[in-house]
């Protein structure tokens, strides 16, 4: 985490204004950095005017930049614009890279993202990891994030932190999973488990995938509802850019708003919660399929092939997903409802029946409903990224 | 809307750094603002010392603040402190204060409140405004509001502005009731029908009701949900001290939260509601009683009564209370739920079926519930203090 923004004062005395002009170079550093990332390549000169600084004070900072290899240079501008060409500025290839890691249900995931976004190595297995216990599974994973790590390294990259996305209740500001019930995990501390010497961030998977949705996703407006599913469904709610994660860390949990209140009885402790009608089980169940590898593809190729039965257990799910919607919808007054993970490869049988409820129920104050084209990557991606973010939010902090 | 703060940045041109001075000489007028409010009587020394200002700054502030009639001085602070006694600064009585306004569907309210925080007008009246048209209520109104302002004059305070509480959604920063079901307003363009010369505000009145319980509540964290009832049922969620608004102004309906999605149509266009079962109406059918003047009074009547009719009608509207708030707090996960307005009153009665359902449905995750001391008094006081903390927020605008 970034230490806040200091605020300049005048009148303060001798360490508080160190303080202030320290925290001030970090800002602008951050400036620059983020800048060049979104608008790049750039000149000093068009970073100055973009930023309201002076080219003298742009270049001092973009020197310091260059020297920690976040930045560099791409030798001088394509012709043809005013003035003397500058020597055009871009975000590093070479430099640090976030590392993003998720532990799925059925799956461990790895990549590495460089500060312009791309993934630069990845690692993956389909693995069974429910009921297994936290040790032997973050062994696992330790064993892909350090292949990851090696491969990124030989490139001459440098991995910045690691973000671990995992299906349960993580603590706030914290490396403890309170429970993961579909993995079976209680009380988990990640960062104990993990033999990584990395800065460690973990969080919730809906969290990260959310936040590749703002970070990635294709004309994602800055509130939205993000829903996603591997097993269990989980949400999580951007508003202005940033994440609600409720007093705890704990919000977002979707699949536990009641949908039929007298409804079959859910692990949580509840009755009818929306995962009793829209989770993976409670769909190939209604579907009459079974439990087995990739049973979402299943679900996928047997809706495709017009399987009926299929079909009526996806309308159906799309319903319960509309109902608690709605609920949501009149909270929190989403921009938009975004549909990811796996939930996006599903959406053309879900979404008639989500969005007909939804419609009905919602009346001239709903919101619309889109498709995540990120998928089922987001949250790894998600990972990953939020480590770049944070180079890119404090430069200072990664040299 | 006082304007975002301005950063200070080095290397600026001439225009934005005044501008930039500008601003931090407003932001630190503030400062001290919210430190007097906050903590006063202070000597200009303790002011200086809490935030880190020289105490030479800290005078030309206070002179500022001094001149323009919101810091006044007390005389010289009792003895015992060490050093030279100063002058104590108070937060000025006879300064701006704040109108507030409320439209319920039975009354009318308004007060102005100075920046001590203290009522120093009201008036009211007991009028039944459902299907009335806009224009006579805010006629009314404005009748009430001129008492009020007439009567601040004459004890030498200056209102600042007017903020307006109304039982409907109101569209992000416009004075627009989009929609107000339980007065049967529609694109109600406040402003223009309410012929009152002061700056204005409008909004849900739940949003009012929970930044009073934030404000003037004690005990009360920075993270939890208000819901209130009037004659619908609303819900405000208060993050980190904020409140969250949803994308177009219209979180918080609570009251349109599926309790069973095949229940009861609602005017919303919705089936099985929260408000289907919980709101005034619903309850006052299942208690067997008919509509009129204080009706929650009669219901607490009755209830401590001990009739056995509307003690159930009360607990089902509690079990129901309970389903909704299963949903809310799993989407949210506030530290803490606090029942306002009219549910403050009929809490007794509320709260053991609420409770035993919220907790039953997420065990281990859920949270408490609390009555607020404000009652129903929320709206219009929050109303009135957002004035006031404009002001505090930003004392040169006020000038």
């Amino acid at each position: 985490m970034s230490a806040p923004p200091h605020e300049a004062r005048p009148g303060v005395t001798g360490a508080r204004l160190a303080d202030t002009q320290h925290g001030m170079r970090r800002r602008n550093l951050a400036r620059v950095m983020h800048t060049v990332a979104a608008h790049g390549p750039l000149s000093r000169a068009s970073v100055a005017s973009r930023i309201g600084l002076t080219r003298a004070a742009v270049s001092t900072l973009v020197d310091e930049l260059t020297r920690s290899g976040l930045l560099e240079e791409l030798g001088p501008e394509r012709p043809g614009r005013v003035g003397r060409p500058g020597s055009a500025l871009a975000v590093s290839a070479r430099g640090p890279v976030g590392i993003g890691a998720e532990v799925g249900v059925d799956h461990l995931s790895v990549c590495a993202v460089d500060l312009r976004g791309d993934v630069r190595a990845r690692a993956g297995r389909a693995v069974g990891n429910r009921g297994r216990p936290p040790e032997p599974v973050l062994a696992d994973l330790a064993e892909l994030i350090g292949q990851v790590v090696r491969e990124a390294e030989r490139e001459g990259l440098r991995p910045a932190g690691l973000a671990v996305a995992v299906p349960g209740l993580v603590a706030r500001d914290s490396h403890t999973v309170v429970r993961a019930p579909n993995l079976d995990w209680h009380r988990t501390d990640v960062g104990a488990l993990l033999p990584v010497e990395l800065p460690l961030t973990v969080d919730n998977e809906a969290n990260f995938g959310a936040r590749a949705e703002l970070w990635l996703g294709e004309g994602v407006p800055d509130d939205f509802l993000h829903v996603s599913a591997e097993v269990g469904i989980g949400a999580a709610l951007v508003v202005d850019g940033l994440l609600l994660r409720g007093s705890r860390g704990f919000a977002g949990e979707l699949g536990h708003v009641p949908v039929r209140p007298d409804g079959p009885a859910c692990p949580c402790g509840g009755r009818g919660c929306l995962e009793q009608y829209a989770g993976e089980e409670a769909v190939l169940r209604a579907a009459g399929l079974r439990q087995g590898p990739d049973r979402v593809g299943l679900l996928v190729e047997r809706a495709a092939d017009g399987d009926e039965k299929v079909r009526q257990a996806l309308r159906d799910a799309g319903t319960a997903l509309g109902i608690a919607l709605t609920g949501a919808v009149n909270l929190l007054d989403p921009r938009t409802v975004v549909l990811g993970g796996a939930l996006s490869r599903l959406a053309p049988w879900l979404i008639p029946s989500l969005e007909e409820e939804l419609g009905r129920r919602t009346a001239g104050r709903g919101c619309s409903v889109t498709v995540s084209r990120i998928g089922s990557d987001g949250p790894v991606l998600g990972a990953a990224h939020s480590v770049v973010r944070a180079v890119l939010d404090d430069p200072a902090g990664a040299v």
